[in-house]
């Protein structure tokens, strides 16, 4: 799906919320748990949350760990999930939240994992190992890597939020900026706004405004709103682009809403509700 | 496995080899693939390259992305390969090279997927999110998370070799440190060198002896010898402490060193050429 498909879904559905398949056997409803078959357990609560959930929703962000921990078990359950979205769903944007990056001829063979055996449209992607690792993740029309930049957890101080200093580099006119500002910078001459996003934390809606001088036009994921503590009107507030520009995340408060019988109308009902605060903001903003 | 019984290992074999086992399916010999089969045409072949070099080698290293590009299928050779090792050489270090590292909860089910529900010794983590999406992996006895460090790939001049300013941060003395010494630095703080490795490319050799100064103590896993152009002498003359504090990956050079029926029987001439070559370099250095 390219950004101005992406987009249209955006306006069509009057919404930006992505929600994360955080599958975890130990929190889904008891009901959903079949004996002796994670695979089928995990596929059965995906596909009760997605069909609830889709109308109000513009992507969906399977995470892998929670489906590696089942091993090929899970991947299974990964695979049916991933499938079933694009059959029933074909105009949602699928993420796959997987964190990946090595040397080129090994992050080669995870896009081909991802964005072509599987119908991922994108894949997040750490960008510690510079350049020639993430550009393979950017040779697939219409596919996405979305790298890390400032990510919504305490850890982000230890490296990402360190000082690089620019006298001794190619930006003589600035003294410094930060780890994840050069990460932005640099990356962006990888691609364009076409085939690259960033992660932001939602907790770390301060910096957004800056980051929106490093990528005016690229389209930013954004996890923590919710459970991490994240605020949806700062992210708006700092984030929003003419194209809208963001994907916010929410993962915990809306497929574990309830664990009752009940629980894919009540992970419905909390999609809506982001929708239409979303609603509200496009409208506000004049994007809609 | 703990660090002296890995260093037991090491001297009982005379080697600090470690094979990367970065199966592809294109480069395997043809009369190994059976049509239709990716899972039993990966673990036949992993199991002759394993039965053949075991002798010489000390860690055994599948690649992920080589697995997961085979989806599930891949996953069930990596799951049939990790047993068989372990079955049949329980006294060889097994590390899945994963890149793996995400928020405390994510993490947290990685390591439960590789160190837990695989019998894995050891997977290797990035460390861009910082010490909660690394820590983790270090909450499992005689298990170890392998950090990134530097690189062996060019992309490792984008981020790891950028200059901290350190004037404007804790360690006032010095004016400025690399990206990736800031890695070594804080991150040992997280775990111990009885839990804690990392990856340092062979093509970097000459930062080596910087790197020893960081991490004096720790075990650091070298790939880029051979096809990525490393040098073992400059390594283990930087590199090696007294309880040797060095794996040295190879995989292509070894794995396809031929593709005809008598693959193995190459690769294990290759495998004991390294070995023999390790050996010499333990008695000068008088480790073993």
């Amino acid at each position: 799906m390219n950004k101005q498909e992406l987009f249209e879904q955006i306006k069509k559905k009057r919404s930006f919320l992505c929600v994360g398949l955080d599958t975890d056997l130990n929190k889904i409803p008891k009901h959903m748990l079949i004996e002796d078959d994670p695979e089928s357990s995990i596929f059965n609560f995906n596909k009760a949350i997605v069909d609830a959930t889709a109308p109000y929703v513009v992507a969906y962000k399977p995470n892998l760990a929670f489906y590696e921990c089942y091993g090929s078990d899970g991947w299974r359950a990964l695979e049916r999930t991933a499938r079933y979205i694009v059959d029933n769903y074909p105009d949602i944007f699928l993420i796959a939240d997987a964190k990946r990056g090595d040397i080129g001829n090994t992050s080669t063979m995870y896009a081909k994992a991802f964005l072509q055996r599987m119908p991922f449209d994108a894949i997040t992607v750490a960008p510690y190992m510079g350049e020639d690792s993430v550009t393979p993740f950017l040779q697939f029309p219409g596919k996405w890597a979305i790298i890390l930049a400032l990510t919504s957890n305490k850890g982000s101080f230890d490296f990402q939020q360190r000082i690089i200093d620019l006298q001794l580099g190619e930006k003589k006119e600035e003294k410094w900026e930060f780890v994840y500002q050069t990460v932005l910078r640099k990356s962006q001459t990888w691609g364009t706004s076409d085939n690259i996003m960033y992660v932001v934390g939602a907790t770390k809606a301060e910096h957004l405004e800056t980051i929106r001088k490093f990528v005016p036009n690229h389209f930013l994921l954004i996890p923590g709103v919710g459970a991490q503590g994240g605020s949806l009107q700062e992210v708006a507030k700092y984030g929003l682009t003419n194209e809208c520009g963001l994907l916010v995340n929410n993962s915990r408060a809306i497929i574990y809403a309830s664990d009752d019988e009940n629980f894919a109308i009540v992970a419905k009902t909390k999609a809506m509700e982001m929708q239409v605060e979303m609603e509200l903001i496009l409208l506000e903003k004049n994007i809609i």
